[in-house]
């Protein structure tokens, strides 16, 4: 009895759990129930049922079946079923007409035959990748009508109108579910992968921003309770490893959706899926990172001063040009400054890169280097898949038609940063996209000549070029610089270069 | 009309790659044909048709909603099914008859209450994650058998009769679902389950073993084609990267299976999951190597080379390890040389700190140095990610109940070691697990006094100890030799070190 007890308490903590971790999942409860009591109420009364016989039961059969938690997944589901019942309908029709012909020896014969045909492909259409992500369920109900209405033995105009009869409680049954699915507190799919991917963006910035105070921090001494709380906050990004699935299904069920909120029909949730994959990525990256800030053996923390500016600023300019993007998904707005947290933590892997020349590491033992180095190899790639994701978020930005947020000087709004910057976009003449952006130093006030062919800027920190031209093929520098994985900084060889000699610190030409 | 014939045509083609991949996949579909066949003809009939009436077509649905690719699947969906179908039937019934008792009026209102309720509580507990893995069909159909027999509208003898026959379809149909499903070319999900892991642990250890190739190969000069061959046999570890919700799914499916072949009713298919999610973790970390030997940025053949013996080795054994278990798998036997090959990967690991102590690479440019100590780093994981797989990969072993192979003195098969290794276990006296291990050169026969306290082993070029306590606290040592991440070779302290103290190669006592 005490067990008893016990278990029920455990199932209503395990709910109240459930429940508070997404409370729409109640909300969604409810309106099932609501669906189905109103269905089968409507269905209790004699004038339908007489008129609509056992068929009624379709109605409450789609309620059940069809309701799903999220708009795309109900829309998707009455749609595969609807369109599966009047095809298979149709078909069963003719199957059964055609039988009827043959005389009563070869009708069950044939029967079975089309229905053993019928089955065997359908069956075996399921497989299909395409069709399984998206007409799954619509092939399984498509079988199904099929094999009840040819083999159901009835004549055919007793066939004809129990096909009527069947649609039309299956369109009862599935509208009373869409409806109450989009008009009672609805869970749209698509926002909900809009905002999974911004928390994913804000996650992974979160342990970037933070990385170089857990890096270069010598002991966690204070508070425990913080040290832990903060340590956990730390470890979110582990919620980003797993998130495929989740991710393609909503994406999935987002494609069903219609316009709504500030989603067109046609939201590119394609895109959100390749940035979403890049952020896995780096995501695996941070893993590894993590496993090092945890490590029991440590570097010394006097060799890692020696790193410790141009490291907190590659982690720390990455986080924040993830930040922005988390900002822009949530605002729906383009973005403004993240090309510039993208080119400083560039700027910050060329600084490194000039460090590590210069021979600063020349006298650290071979195993602390070890550990050094490949905290140092993890942040490179994370700036370089760092450029990649803001790519590939110009392009959802762009192709989701994010608001324009016309600025064309913008200061880097974190005062965590010493230097302000500025990045200037220079439009060339012709079709081709050369933008080139020029990150200075704001203390020093310089004018950048905009024209074309001359261009003086004279004391710029660094200067960062992207270029991106169809036509010409990207030479890459030979000398290997911080191309550790993939270049770092990436200089594009075009026909446009001639505007780009001067720079203090291409120290190499083509 | 030719787009029509060219869309027929890629139909065409994606259905023989989809047959292709997996040939079981038609079979599947002409087994479900075959049991829609049977189910919808045995109803045609008129005998069985006045006696089931309408209901029949329950027999139908079944068969079409229930029938699965794997035996786990059907079973699990039958049963639920069942056990849905009865206990709702039971419910609903009573809730018809207590609707009934209070009155014309009150009655619809009352059943529409019950409807409520009970939709509503059943879809909350559908997000229970534990629910939702294995019986969340189950309470679909719940919910709709209620909600259809109490809102039936039938007195209640004819429930009755109603929930009878409708069980006893839904059983036959099940049933036939079940034996086609098991006696017709059977795909068993634990079967599938249990290839996948062994698949999985070939292609690692196939990587594992070409990597030194790769690496160490100055230039691809031969058959580009060969080349191109090879490359593409060394990605195959990607498909080991996303494997997680297959194993997961099919690892559900295999619970409901019944002893079939080697596997018993209760195989340990939990463990199957934990080696599973420690070859993806090792996967990852292949990933990473990967995109070292494909990188444009190479680090110089003659300080590569410097480091080439223990690196190859370190690879090599770790994938020999796993081809063990693989090996392992297939046979259904406990693996006898996996453990030697844990071991020689270590003693490579320590080969090279060693060699880098030795300041081997202190003329190498920072650079060069990243990439290259990156790649050692990555090793090492792999290395001790190797040692935590044959762990786990032994309790599964044992948990799975594989055939002993008894021998106490192997060499281990491949030619390809110059050395042939023996190893000896040494059971302590008292319950603890104190199992060591020692390993030597085999050319050198020496002899292992066995006896507690004293343990003379001459000329033994490593000594790895192993040794599982429960009481006794592991302590580290505090060299950080190799302990970059985890230590590579972790020795244990315990009581029973006494035993210990011959093996040149300890240099360190605590």
């Amino acid at each position: 009895m005490k067990g008893a007890m016990e278990k029920v308490r455990e199932i209503w903590r395990e709910g109240r759990r459930v429940g508070k971790e997404d409370p729409r999942r109640i909300v969604h409860a409810f309106k099932v129930g609501l669906a189905l009591a109103l269905v089968s109420s409507f269905y209790y009364y004699q004038p339908l049922y007489d008129n609509f016989g056992v068929n009624a039961m379709w109605a409450v059969m789609t309620v059940v079946v069809v309701f799903e938690f999220s708009v795309g997944a109900t829309l998707g589901k009455g749609i595969n079923r609807a369109v599966a019942t009047l095809v298979a309908g149709g078909l069963g029709v003719g199957a059964h007409h055609l039988a009827s012909l043959s005389g009563p020896t070869i009708e069950p014969i044939l029967l079975a035959i089309f229905v053993f045909v019928q089955a065997a492909l359908s069956t075996f259409v399921r497989f299909f990748p395409r069709v399984k992500a998206r007409y799954d369920y619509g092939i399984l109900i498509f079988i199904l009508t099929f094999s009840l209405i040819s083999v159901s033995g009835f004549r055919e105009d007793e066939i004809l109108d129990l096909a009527h009869k069947r649609l039309s409680t299956v369109i009862m049954g599935g509208v009373s579910c869409v409806l109450i699915s989009i008009f009672i507190c609805p869970v749209w799919a698509g926002q909900d992968l809009h905002s999974l991917l911004a928390s994913n963006f804000d996650t992974l910035s979160h342990f970037l921003e933070e990385f170089g105070e857990e890096y270069f921090e010598a002991t966690h001494d204070g508070d425990v309770k913080e040290v832990e709380k903060k340590r956990r906050n730390l470890q979110r990004y582990k919620s980003v490893l797993n998130s495929k699935s989740n991710e393609e299904a909503l994406a999935n069920f987002a494609k069903w959706e219609p316009r709504h909120g500030q989603f067109r029909f046609r939201h590119p949730w394609k895109q959100y899926l390749a940035v979403a994959a890049l952020l896995r990525q780096c995501a695996y990256r941070i893993d590894a990172l993590n496993s090092y800030i945890n490590s029991d053996f440590q570097v010394p923390m006097d060799i890692k001063r020696k790193l410790e500016e141009p490291l907190r600023k590659m982690s720390s300019e990455s986080g924040k040009s993830m930040k922005e993007a988390s900002i822009s998904l949530k605002k729906m707005r383009k973005s403004s400054s993240s090309d510039i947290h993208v080119l400083n933590s560039q700027s910050a892997c060329k600084a490194l890169s000039t460090l590590l020349k210069s021979g600063i590491l020349n006298d650290v033992e071979p195993l602390q280097m070890i550990a050094l180095t490949t905290t140092i190899s993890l942040l490179i790639d994370i700036v370089n898949l760092t450029e990649k994701i803001s790519e590939a978020f110009l392009e959802l930005e762009s192709a989701a038609r994010f608001k324009n947020k016309k600025k064309s000087t913008v200061s880097s709004e974190k005062s965590g940063t010493v230097s302000t910057a500025r990045a200037i976009q220079i439009k060339s003449h012709d079709d081709d996209h050369h933008v080139v952006t020029i990150l200075c130093d704001d203390d020093i006030s310089t004018t950048v000549e905009q024209s074309r062919g001359e261009n003086s800027v004279d004391s710029c920190h660094h200067v960062a070029i992207k270029i991106d031209d169809d036509d010409s093929v990207h030479e890459k520098h030979e000398d290997g610089e911080i191309h550790v994985h993939a270049s770092c900084v990436s200089y594009g060889q075009t026909n446009a270069s001639d505007i780009l000699d001067s720079g203090n610190e291409r120290n190499s030409s083509n």
